[in-house]
């Protein structure tokens, strides 16, 4: 099968805004053995669209379109279908559809606008596919013999919608697929990754392997084709080398964060945590908080951005910060210490340190970043630092040290050999306990 | 003028990278008054790379290709350019391209191997572009009254070569740009931000307006062409007009955040803020501290996912949360008087809510968020709740709330009419002093 997708909003060609919705067709698509014969993206022009549309007809099987499906006078696809499908001919409205509408307005206590109203408006020869998500229904038609769809812009409806009620009508061999598997790890750099993988990245091999890294998370890549089970069990293989070279720094597969990996290790050892930030703001916390079900084992956390707040809530003791600076192993213990303490958990991690652009000195230059674990163990209370000097813009530090902090919990609970190191840390540590 | 832009690679098609090169040169183009007609992605085949080049050339002055220039089978733009430009004839050599590939594997003490000869050979009719970051030159041709250019993919060689060699080649009016101007809002309707602009949005008015949604943020795209000072003018002038329509909801323009927003608002009022929150976990913090210099400003904040945290970090009574639930107007009350006075700052912003997935009721639905804001002013210590119920997954739920808490702190700061009220908020408010 050939498959066409089309994006459509003046944003997206003059450059305004990433074109996501494609590439995840793509990949949908792609997964299902379909080939991929153009991707277009258009302007919100009435001409351009129904022309981009009737020319992709004529070759491909199938074509998916998103976007210009909203109220505003800018949204044009339903009308450039109709200048396609039925020429000269009024939309027509739909009632099933308007009546959603109207519910949904109604469920949110909200008046509905007039100008709504054109978004459960089809041309002639166009059924409506319902949104659960949104305002706009989509649009489904024929032209000759190729199959028409098109998706609103926001992702989350589209793809919803896609999954729903596009993939089934595609009627696509179960038998045949494309299976992606990833591995991602945090805290190895990029080129000891590559050199501990060898020649599994071999270009011709099968499955094949790449590596990319965003946002600091290192990911293998593993593509296979063929029949479903084949294939799976081929990524499967490859997954087991890929995480056995790059252990103890991988921490979950495909669509796994590093909050959720540290997670589901609290839950299993019946452990919680507190956190305790100075530059991240809040950022760790809401990592841990992103994971669903974090109530289990996450209570609370502190953002002590002033030295005030860090010694009334946290009983950091004045002395300390005045001697070795808010930026110190000294005062990353002390904070996890008063956090441990305060909430009542067994774990508790604290960050500070100079996210920039101001506030870098020779000594500590921006990047300097102490993570500090406090842990009531068996053993006792111990709390440990380390020191990391991240690179990056204000935005990257944080995340890395937000990230950092987390990988530093994992390899805790994990009791991972105190000598691993991460990526951008400083040896000697700060100090440890 | 009006170009088409085209993106060449399987990679591209099968949605395993993202498409940054045409976003670039979309941004760059548009910058000069220059009209993308199209961006096209095809994959790495010949006939449709072919038949792609000779339909843009039909319908543009200039067409601007990227990719499929390097060394290996899988490259075919030179042959699908050649399919087009002189079909049937040979490629030919040329020598100063190969001098210089040559001196270049010199340079670096490498054999050149042979089947990288292939990158300095081109269709007869076009010429080539030297290319000094790589090893694939461009090329250049005329297809009837059309321009074309092709540039290797590695951004980096892409660039550069677009910038040295291309750009100045178009023979572009240097007193003509394509500025952007953009207006950002939260808490506005897209709906009614639409009729609110009436015929502002017409597709035919000068500057051109459009209307995008991400992430709950509104935003106004303003398009102006012409002589730089005049098409700055016409941007200022309609950014005056949207500001005035959509107020008091518009927070800022081009790149400026609401957080940022927030945060001028409060160094120019000389005032502090602290935040307390449950189900954002630090989201709200975190965008505060996204900010640089918030410092001067924000105090910090608290993370009191469970409730024993919400009393004894905040001091909310274990009655209230008994009496009203820990999802109440009362309860974010409290936590935001509670910070107000453990920070000891002059505003403080509450968030507790219901994120989902779990956790729902009849009453109480997923999505379900008070927020509650305390105030230390001229007007002694008052403190005041918003109820909203916001739509969308755990995720969306969370990004909403956070950025509804700031802007109700900027609405304070502002001085709006209290009945000014939010998307999505419930009216009548949950509880107002």
């Amino acid at each position: 099968m050939r498959a066409a997708i089309v994006s459509i909003g003046d944003e997206l060609v003059v450059g305004h805004a990433p074109e996501s919705n494609a590439r995840w067709l793509a990949d949908r698509l792609s997964a299902r053995a379909v080939t991929i014969e153009r991707i277009v993206v258009v302007g919100d022009d009435r001409a351009a669209i129904a022309e981009t549309i009737a020319d992709l007809a004529r070759r491909c099987d199938v074509v998916i379109a998103t976007g210009g499906l909203g109220p505003t006078a800018d949204d044009l696809t339903r009308f450039a279908l109709a200048d396609v499908l039925a020429p000269g001919e009024a939309l027509r409205t739909d009632d099933e559809q308007l009546r959603r509408l109207r519910r949904r307005f109604q469920r949110l206590g909200l008046e509905m606008p007039e100008s709504n109203l054109v978004q459960v408006r089809h041309p002639a020869g166009a059924t409506m596919i319902t949104n659960r998500h949104g305002t706009a229904p989509g649009l489904a038609a024929r032209l000759g013999a190729c199959r028409l769809f098109f998706l609103p812009g926001p992702p989350r409806e589209m793809r919803a919608m896609f999954d729903d009620h596009v993939l089934d009508r595609l009627d696509l061999p179960d038998d045949v697929v494309g299976l992606t598997g990833l591995v991602h790890a945090f805290g190895l750099p990029e080129a000891a990754a590559g050199e501990r993988l060898g020649p599994i990245l071999d270009r011709d091999r099968q499955p094949r392997v790449g590596i990319t890294v965003s946002e600091a998370i290192l990911t293998a890549r593993i593509q296979a084709e063929g029949a479903p089970e084949v294939a799976r069990r081929k990524i499967e293989e490859t997954r087991g080398v890929i995480r056995a070279r790059w252990a103890p720094y991988v921490y979950g597969t495909d669509g796994e964060t590093l909050a959720e990996s540290v997670g589901r290790l609290l839950v299993e050892s019946c452990r919680s945590v507190a956190t305790a930030e100075s530059c991240t703001g809040g950022w760790l916390s809401k990592l841990i908080v992103d994971a669903a079900g974090s109530s289990a084992y996450f209570h609370g956390g502190w953002v002590v951005y002033s030295n005030a707040l860090k010694s009334s809530c946290l009983a950091v003791r004045e002395e300390t910060i005045r001697e070795h600076g808010a930026v110190s192993a000294e005062v990353a213990r002390a904070m996890a210490r008063g956090a441990l303490a305060r909430a009542g958990t067994d774990d508790a991690l604290a960050i500070t340190g100079i996210a920039g652009p101001d506030g870098g000195s020779d000594e500590k230059p921006v990047g300097t970043v102490f993570i500090g674990l406090a842990r009531l163990t068996a053993a006792g209370l111990t709390d440990a630092a380390r020191h990391f000097v991240f690179p990056g813009d204000r935005s990257m530090v944080r995340d890395r040290a937000a990230k950092a902090a987390l990988q530093m919990l994992r390899f805790a609970l994990l009791d991972a050999p105190a000598d691993v190191t991460l990526l951008w840390e400083r040896t000697p540590r700060g100090l440890t306990a």
